[in-house]
């Protein structure tokens, strides 16, 4: 039997893994393709290596191919696939040094190929300067280009989401002066517009200047190199252009091959991580990772969240499904955290934003808090937002804005959204404190009151 | 209408506050007594204030007696209510400084006594440095006794839990000599003996003498000081002597004026916080804080658990129902956290041994990770243990053992445990992700892993 895993990163590494843990090299060959230099590598972590606060690549990778190599699973670097047939049960893998293809058959395959930045037609420019940031090479790159002659001086950063925002601190960090460009109204917009403000205040105090409402029509090049990007309201110079435009699962390989794409185009799969078409499961295909379209349990809609948290779960759920266990992922809550400068950010469940999107009636409660009592030394403050459903009080979603201890707070929300607590019952939830840790009342106690009294004024 | 309350600290002030804020005072007359010198004080911040992170006693001091007068509340300071007529609807109150003696007549009773220092025979000495640490009071007189003459150079804290353990840190940060004795075989007995072990050593670390399976046998005196303490092996000296064995439920008022209390020591209420006798609720008699005795939700044994977020708690329900609101306490699941040096340590649910006594059968699993991802700056180890029902895979409890932002994961390992989750389940939880918070399997999923590891074992 021999399994061919698409994607050398979280999702089908961790596949990969967990199946070999379960059945031994004589059991199940294990050959894993990847287009890129490196495997099972954090691409969360790209703009704190650029940024400068983890040092050297090699700290980024979880496990290399040699490593990959003495658990008996071959890795082939440098090798992207570029067909899959189902009908044959082979897929065709392009040398992308050496320049040949071969051909290799499987009994499963994994589908693992990750996303690709969301780059539009503008950013398709024949120069050098304008980067994504979505692997390893992608960030080597970027690291060639700030370290090369002549040095930039003058960065754009397109996108004020997470990795847009991250980018942009990490080229200031690196002494480079920063624009960026977002064209709704407000950058991190994936929390609600009265935290998203605080969190645009942080940006702005980094020096970062920020243009919100602003879409971008055009880059300008000279002799190979970016020079400027066009806007309606102006041209503005970049020695440097990043792409912070999202990314969209990378599946042009699977719809080529047949295989159909969920709504958000993402594939989609059963609960065990298997492919599923209009006809139902396809035999021995498996999905996971940032390709995959997953639910919010919350919303109950199709979603596609881009996260190596949910890559490695999904990764880790189809392997051991492939090693004969048997596994489940249950879809996402959108919990999500960041940190600009030293703002924590943090969300979980639906925005209110979100939850009219969904078709929930609702409360929402606002309060600020401390992370430690008010008289414990290094006590910083916090805004917890709750979302409530109106009338049967259920926790819907929770965002947090605040300092040092604030973002992993979200977590204790993330539980409680996942259980469909009301706000009322979390009113008497059992939380650790002490005075080094809490005030008496945690800002999530605090919050859950707030909103608890909300609640009541609904019905 | 008169609302009358004894003790005027968390609960009895937060049942106040909350039946004045329904209640205006046309409506309802509220008169507190409080025996000390101060209300609605943290006395978990008294080892913080001794050690010197703190400064100034006020800190502690949520809310003043004349910040009360001016919500409608009179709060007669050092007055002790002395007996309760049940059938009269009336206390005696005694002026402790002036000396006399007033009655008061009352619709609604909250009683808010809190708790007393376990005080065993041999530490009724009649001389100066023997120490409980209870109320700001003791708080004053510890600080007035460390600064005295002639200074005291060496320290013995007996009993090794929560406020033993931070007294005894608190008094080497004095510059203060201490030794810690415990009769068992390991301080912080709170904890697993495993995760003790680590808080051992952390404590042995700050230069504390710690002396084990140590009974006191009693005190030595000379010249109105205690001068050392008797142990089987041996005497030791002694300038200040602090008492951490515990408190209990003062509940002697209450037992006087045949009040019955619970098989804890503390007083028994309904959910709304009303007392309850043998023969069902005691008409307009409330009870709230470290005099009551609740219920563990995991064991659904009665428990005495006297900290002040349960107290606060207690009191509001207590002050919303009194108000003509409805709020319930649904009891307690046993989370707790404290800080030694730079080691924090927290625990929820039931420990191992715990879960052993109530009659589970349980499997174990332990894991170390860190708090962020391991290539990010600042990353510290943690232990996490979960404790997870056999078969079922319900997770009954969890200790955590760690560096910064190690303790307050426990909350999120406690809303699972109140939610009565799998370990299973666990496993998908939508946890937050990004390398300065978190490896990209959070050690609670980590933990989880092991945890249904070890379940799936069980079957």
């Amino acid at each position: 039997m021999k399994l061919v895993v698409i994607g050398g990163d979280a999702a089908g590494m961790s596949a990969a893994s967990q199946a070999r843990k379960r059945r031994g090299p004589d059991d199940l060959e294990i050959v894993a393709f990847e287009r890129g230099h490196f495997t099972s590598y954090s691409a969360c972590g790209i703009p704190y290596w650029i940024g400068g606060a983890v040092t050297g690549r090699d700290a980024l990778v979880a496990r290399t191919p040699a490593e990959f190599a003495e658990a008996g699973i071959a890795v082939r670097l440098r090798h992207e696939v570029v067909a899959i047939d189902l009908d044959r049960r082979e897929v065709t893998a392009r040398d992308l040094d050496g320049g040949g293809e071969r051909r290799e058959g499987f009994d499963e395959l994994v589908y693992a190929a990750g996303a690709v930045p969301v780059t539009p037609d503008w950013a398709r420019v024949d120069a050098g300067g304008v980067f994504g940031v979505q692997t390893l090479d992608d960030g080597e790159a970027i690291h060639a280009w700030l370290d090369g002659e002549p040095r930039p001086r003058r960065a754009v950063v397109i996108g004020g989401g997470y990795v847009g925002v991250e980018m942009a601190e990490a080229m200031v960090r690196r002494g480079v002066e920063v624009t960026l460009l977002e064209r709704s109204p407000q950058p991190m917009s994936t929390v609600d517009p009265d935290m998203g403000e605080r969190v645009h205040r942080a940006i702005r105090g980094l020096g970062i200047e920020v243009r919100t409402n602003t879409l971008v029509q055009g880059l300008e090049t000279a002799g190979g190199r970016v020079t400027a990007v066009v806007t309606p309201d102006g041209t503005l110079p970049a020695d440097i252009v990043v792409l912070g435009l999202g990314v969209r699962p990378n599946t042009a390989l699977a719809t080529e091959s047949g295989i159909p794409v969920g709504v958000t185009g993402g594939l989609r799969t059963d609960l065990q991580m298997r492919v599923v078409g209009p006809a139902g499961r396809i035999d021995g295909l498996w999905a996971a990772g940032d390709c995959v379209q997953t639910v919010h349990r919350i919303s109950g809609q199709p979603v596609h969240v881009p996260l190596g948290t949910h890559a490695n779960k999904q990764g880790r759920v189809a392997g051991i499904n492939l090693g004969g266990g048997y596994a489940t992922f249950p879809g996402v809550i959108g919990t999500a955290v960041t940190k600009v400068c030293e703002l924590e950010v943090a969300r979980t469940g639906l925005t209110a934003k979100e939850a009219t999107a969904s078709g929930f009636e609702f409360v929402t409660a606002s309060v600020e808090s401390t992370s430690r009592a008010g008289y414990y030394p290094g006590a910083g403050t916090m805004v917890v937002k709750l979302v409530a459903e109106r009338r049967t009080g259920v926790l819907l979603g929770a965002q947090i804005v605040g300092r040092e201890e604030a973002a992993k707070r979200i977590d204790s929300l993330a539980i409680a959204v996942w259980n469909r607590m009301t706000v009322e019952e979390m009113t008497a939830l059992d939380l650790g404190y002490a005075p080094p840790f809490a005030p008496v009342w945690d800002p999530v106690l605090i919050a859950a009151r707030k909103a608890t009294d909300e609640v009541h004024a609904s019905r």
